[in-house]
Parts: C-alpha cells; structure tokens; sequence
C-alpha cells in the first residue's frame, strides 16, 4: 500500500467539495473504529454517506488513499484533544485529572473502550508499512505531549531529577493502549482504569518521597 | 457469527482428517496472526495448506467455524508456553526470568511483536461477541496463571498481605499488551521491554521494603 501524504495529490476544493469529503473522511474513520478497517468496504461508506461512488472516487482514488486521510484526521483528533488538558500539566492532580478524563470520556460519549488510533494501529502496523510508520509517528507525537508535561514537573522540582519523561510516558501510553484492550474484551472499565493507574503510581515513584509516607510504608 | 464451542460439531476423524484438520487451523492462525483476521481469506489457508477448499469444508462449514478453532489453539498454546514458567514463579527474580522470556522469545523466533491473542481480541471484540467473550476468557485464565504466582509470594511473604494478586496480573497483561501495540507499530523492542518493567516495579513496589532502602530513597 502507498499512503500518500495526506492531501498531496487532492485538487483544489470548492467549500462544499470539501465539506463532502471530510464527511467521507469522518464516516470512513467512524465505520473503522467501529468494525475495524478491513471489514470496511467501500460501499459501506459511500451508503453511509450519502454520497455516490463516483463522488467518493473523485476524492479518494482507493481505499489507500481514505486510510491515510483517516489516520491523518484521527492525529489532528488526538492532537486537538490531548494538547489543551497535556499542556496544563504541571503536578500529580493534573495526571489525575486527565486519567478520569479518558475513563469518563467513553461513558460520556458511549463510545466503546477502544483506542481509534490504536485499533488502527494494530490492524495496518502488520500489513502495511507505511501507515505503520505514519500511526509511529502519531504515538511519538502523544509521547511527547505528555513527556513535556512531566519535563515541567522534573523542572519544577515535582518529580526527582533522575526521571526520564520519555521512557514515562512510553510507559503511560503502553498501559493505556494494554488496558483499553482488555476493556473492551472484557466489557467492563476495570481493566483500563487498573492499568492507567498503574501507569500513575510508576511516576507517583518518582516523586519527591516526603519523609512521613516513608514512615508509613516501613510500618 | 455464532462462534460455537470448538470441535462440538466435527465429526468422528480418522488420524489423518485429524491431523489435516489441525493443519489447517495451524496455517489459518499463522495467517491471521500476520496479516489480521478480516484479511485473511479461505482461499489463502487453502493455498498455503496445500488442500482442496472441499477438504476445508468438510472440516470447517465456514471462516466462522475456523476462527472459533484458532482461538482455541491459541488458548491452548498460552497454556501451554505459559503455564509451566508462571507455575514456578515463588520470588521477583521469578518473575524478571518470565519478563525476560517474553521479550527474547520474539527475537529467538524471529516473529513480530505482536501478541496472537492481542491482535485476534482487538479485531474481532467490536464485531462478534461470541469470539469477544472466548477471548475475554483467555485473558482471564492467563490473568489467574500470574494472579497464582504472586498469591504465592504474598503468601510466602515476599508480598505485602495487602497486595491484590488479581490486580496486579490484570496491570501486567494490561501493560504486556500495550507494550507489544507500541513495539509493534514503531518497530522497537523497547516500549514493550520499558512497558514490562514498570509492571515488574508495580509489583515491586508490593515487595516488603528493607529498611535500608527507605534510608538509601530519603536521601
């Protein structure tokens, strides 16, 4: 599969071409999160959408080209929802704060227990490898975003100087991906909110210990 | 997709329709572990078997049938690559020897870092929950294979009385399954290894601490 780069080779769009084609490209990225990529064909998005197959092929010259416009909306997605609450973290409370946001999000939204970029991930990384190294890219991006949060916490004197924001939120973002996995086979959040937390008490440990919860834990 | 309880409908087999049968489950595992489950088609394990697509559905009425017999193999091998290793785990070094082993085993066998019963649950959970439920299963019944192990240290007193062996087995394949997504799509061993080692410190953090060490971390 050649994933182009998003965009490189669409033609230059009236407001409406491309209102319609980011409506093929959201309905497109909501029938694979739900169902998988392979499983969704064509067809299906174009009756899903309302629109003609002719129309869908005026944008997208193949299935190909639609995964790499998925991929890319569903960075912009990660990117526009992570960033705003990851750029405020400065302290454990904050980390906290954005676990309960992941776990409430999907009752909120009654979306299932399922990473939309992981699961696509997990589909393509084997088949194909340029979406691979695109879906690569877009994890390092979520890495990063959290890892320059816990830098600010390393720099405020929150968390111990030796801790390593990178090899943290490779960490944070494993576990997360590991317990939505199990939520969703499972059907129950457990697993997920079992697994994130772990994922806090691993940079809960590189906090500063204060003198008393050691006190505490030699009891 | 009524995925039935596997081998409830095969009929009376003669030692070689039973191996023909269990190659043919072999082959379809192999495929759908390296290629994903929708993208693997009847025609595909025909070839790669060497059988006639009349054989197959003599053995197998549909992909159905053979997904319910993959999941079963794959179960199976769990067990039984599992079961003998977790079975002996009495101490953490126990355990690092187990962590290790997964890690090394991919490069030993030379297959990706991808986890058979992972990659089968993320694929078909969405879609049948017939398979979701046999999955969820399997994850359960490696969950307690762990859950076992540490309710040994805890009871011989390498863990704190307070640790929850069941939790603490759930945060591991939580963080073994995301470490194999991560690994998997930047095509690194080392989120899964950095994935692994922060379950192996949540357990070690259940580990009744020296005095010493107390002293040694107030600094």
């Amino acid at each position: 599969m050649a994933v182009r780069r998003p965009g490189n080779d669409s033609p230059r769009l009236t407001a409406r071409g491309a209102a319609t084609r980011a409506r093929i490209v959201t309905t497109a990225a909501n029938l694979m999160f739900r169902q998988g990529v392979t499983a969704t064909t064509l067809d299906q998005v174009v009756d899903a959408c309302g629109v003609s197959k002719s129309q869908l092929y005026h944008y997208f010259p193949d299935k190909e080209a639609l995964i790499t416009e998925v991929i890319a909306m569903r960075e912009n997605h990660m990117v526009s929802s992570q960033k705003p609450q990851l750029d405020q973290v400065r302290s454990m409370r904050d980390l906290e704060r954005w676990r309960d946001s992941i776990v409430t999000s999907h009752w909120e939204r009654e979306v299932p227990y399922r990473c939309p970029i992981g699961s696509l991930a997990t589909e393509l990384a084997c088949r194909y490898d340029d979406a691979r190294q695109s879906l690569a890219a877009v994890f390092a991006r979520w890495q990063e975003l959290l890892a320059n949060g816990l830098s600010r916490m390393r720099e405020s004197g929150e968390l111990d100087p030796g801790a390593d924001p990178a090899k943290l939120a490779v960490a944070f973002i494993a576990a997360m991906q590991g317990g939505y996995l199990l939520a969703e086979t499972m059907q129950d959040e457990r697993p997920l909110v079992v697994a994130l937390d772990m994922a806090l008490d691993h940079i809960k440990a590189q906090v500063k210990t204060p003198v008393a919860s050691l006190t505490q834990a030699d009891n």
